[in-house]
């Protein structure tokens, strides 16, 4: 349950079409390579003819001399079955930029907890349309950049942003950021975004949920992380979770404690994303 | 919090326009009637202008003998108030049916709830459109009556619980009864209605909420309990709860694990009508 | 996630000192008798040095015939390595024995959980030191056996519950049986035992716990599972849960809300041990 | 459920043996002194001869100018009946000593949401016996004082901690201080103070519970914010919640995750306290 950068340790993701002998093929690379399990999940939608998910964590002293050797067999081995793989090094953490416009709750608790050893990963960059974050920010060496995107055409904003990220983050996290992304964005960041939406999704999308949700008398409230797609707010669910709701409170009382259920679902997201722990099934997650 | 039958308790319910004095006029009101108030909530959307709500347990000895002097003083003194009201004796358990189809999870749980002294109602009867529940149902010592509703015109089937129901029950339970019930049929029994939804509404609202929920791949799984209105899946709720799903669950899955949700906020919403505590404003409810 | 008796299914656990290759090993196994791995958990305490542990399910036609094939394999590649295991043939249920006192919640609970097809047991018989339950049992088609265990000798009692035991049953649940169990009679009946009790383990152990949370004043209740040892409320936890609790809750209001989380409690470890969920390791159990 | 100071609202506190017609009192007395109730709760351990409790939050212009007027009606009409109150000004907030040691995760939560507005206090000040969080808590604008405690005799810092409080503090928050205060010291500062205690009390009192909930193999870890008294871990609890935890999770992990339960236990049971929403009874609360 580490979640700190871990030295000579690898993560193997797997997946593809389920059939007889994948585990044991898996299990004898990592053993031939000298590698010691130290975590393994699957799950496969079926069996028989389904599809295969695998997560395998091992030690192997020197990982990143032996890299490259582990990395042809995967090859050989996985690649005649029909498998795509992905092997990353532990020791390097991911690279998260950070976007947020002005409601600071969520931006805090990732830097907060980044500070703390928990979140294993370098944060590059905060983004931001509005400044009112920038010292609080700085105050953590995370370097702040303020790109305004006012006015009905982000194309400008949109590509100054992409300029900023291209080559040197891993993944995107959106903490509040306010702002319709276009798909031209999307594709042109070639990384995944991470949104935290501030309902219990699919109930209240779109804009103002608090509102809405105090208009239909729920007796809980939500926030859902997800992945980003082109379809506003129906990318792959990554983690959900709810608070209690009375009459006695208002659409802004929603909203203030909807903010303490915000920040922990997006942080579970981007720590579970961080750790390799989240794969992406169509609409779906596995989320091992 | 005791929740069975009370000897020489009242429950009153105000509600209206909020203005100054009306919990002074309703103490004083309670104690002139030698009444020793047991529990007291209320409620104002707005000290000054918005909706005000009260419920308030008292207890006096030779109760019967007193409530119609009581009766007659609220009209007195909350009448001129431009308040509504209601008093009831505690020691009248209200008459619940059960409308059931061919789940069982629910109406079994009220049943045994109810066996166990847990819900303060009598248990004229349960309705089925089906008859794999009357065996159960019997050896409760609960009338059963099957009336049978194949086809598309309900009409006849409606007339025939209606028959059932009428001035002999003061609240019905659709206990995953599957049939949509027509607007005349709701005019026609006079009594409140309590549904549960099989889903975290207004989240999948309509059939098949599980094989939805799996499709759009949730992490948490929910049930409602409201109140029937014209409107399927909008009338006002009572309670709401979740359970966990992971992708490891399928449609299936979900399905069996949502039984318990609904049947613990089912019986949650049923214990709360039942007691009293929970008044309907709009399409919402204060649930004290 | 299929809590049914599965056809042509097998459970293999297997737990012993970690060390590389154990994972290959058994998944080469698996795949060299033509069996597909379903699900496959593992934990390693410290994958240098530590204790491993593993739970794998695969499907293989003809299981029963392949059985004795896989057994000696089992023998011939796992004794080298130090390790123990366990092979079960998932088409053939456990037999579970229930002991109950006059609380009949966590009992019908899992009768009625048995009746939906969701837990995976056979119930031979219910053995009760009272006879308040004995008409609901048998109505779920269940023997009932009455064993009285007046007076402060209970050896008399306790060799007839290990008569009526012997060989029947695979398992033994304690669904709140109020009787202390004297170290023979564990030894005697030679299977484990699961036990509710009615509080949050470690907290308030011994009788009366809810009269003692309610002098305590705390702000949650709960109930703990776990399997019986020598030591009275010390054996390992299998799961634990809790709900809310108020100044304005009685002893007896906590009691009869700790009622549903203790049967809530019981029935998932029942659950997980029947499926071979659960592994023991000292004082502390291993739950997949 | 606002929780900012509010202006022209009085918060009265009333306590002491229930007898018929107190409510009535109370009511009366605010409605003649031209309040308007916002909000009411009141509890009864028994109606016939049990103790009584209420709070009353009210509206009134001008408030000020009025406090004596209702102070000394209350003083009329209260007395006689041997119930004791108190009367504050919801325009005040109170006065929030923090004293921490080296774990700044309560510290920061305190001091980030009284920053969003969402703890009615003021904060005076922050004293440690360790220096590490001297710049965090300055970038906040709240004084820090650091008193250290070295070396078996505490009572010079104890003295220099007293001098600090005396008269400049309200309520003082033990947001992980990892001393053990002196009775001298509880006697000397005269004001509440409320402890986190990083385990689920009753459970694990005392030292490094992380540590003992990981050897006795619990399924839950939980935290409990009290008041302090003189007898170590038995004070009062006002807060208690719960986070999941597995055989998976080491100590460390447990702490980790712990963390978060006890700065969301601590955070409520201030912003309740500083609300004037919990009052002691015994070695119990009440929380409305």
């Amino acid at each position: 349950m580490h979640t700190g950068p871990q030295r000579d340790q690898a993560c193997l993701i797997v997946h593809g079409p389920d059939r007889p002998g994948i585990v044991a093929a898996v299990a004898a690379l990592v053993t031939r390579h000298e590698g010691n399990i130290v975590s393994l999940d699957q799950y496969s939608t079926d069996p028989t003819g389904g599809d295969f998910f695998q997560r395998v964590v091992f030690g192997r002293r020197d990982l990143a001399v032996a890299m490259p050797d582990i990395e042809a067999d995967l090859a050989q081995t996985l690649g005649p079955m029909g498998m795509e793989w992905s092997l990353t090094d532990r020791s390097v953490p991911k690279r998260m930029a950070i976007m947020v416009s002005t409601s600071d709750h969520c931006l805090l608790e990732l830097l907060w907890r980044h500070r703390r050893g928990e979140l294993p990963v370098t944060i590059p960059m905060v983004i931001s349309n509005h400044t009112n974050t920038a010292e609080d920010v700085r105050s953590f060496g995370v370097p702040f950049f303020h790109v305004p995107s006012a006015g009905p055409d982000k194309s400008a904003a949109e590509a100054e942003i992409v300029k900023l990220l291209a080559g040197n983050v891993d993944f995107v996290v959106l903490a509040r950021y306010m702002q319709i992304l276009s798909p031209d964005f999307l594709d042109g960041i070639g990384v995944p975004l991470i949104n935290i939406h501030h309902s219990f999704l699919p109930a209240f999308i779109g804009a103002a949920p608090y509102r809405k949700a105090k208009e239909r008398g729920v007796k809980l409230i939500g926030a859902t992380a997800h992945y980003v797609t082109k379809d506003l707010d129906e990318g792959p669910i990554i983690e959900q979770d709810v608070a209690r709701a009375t009459h006695a409170h208002s659409a802004a009382d929603l909203q203030a404690r909807g903010a303490y259920v915000e920040r922990a679902v997006l942080s579970r997201a981007v720590e579970w994303h961080a750790t390799d722990r989240v794969i992406r099934h169509g609409n779906q997650t596995i989320v091992f």
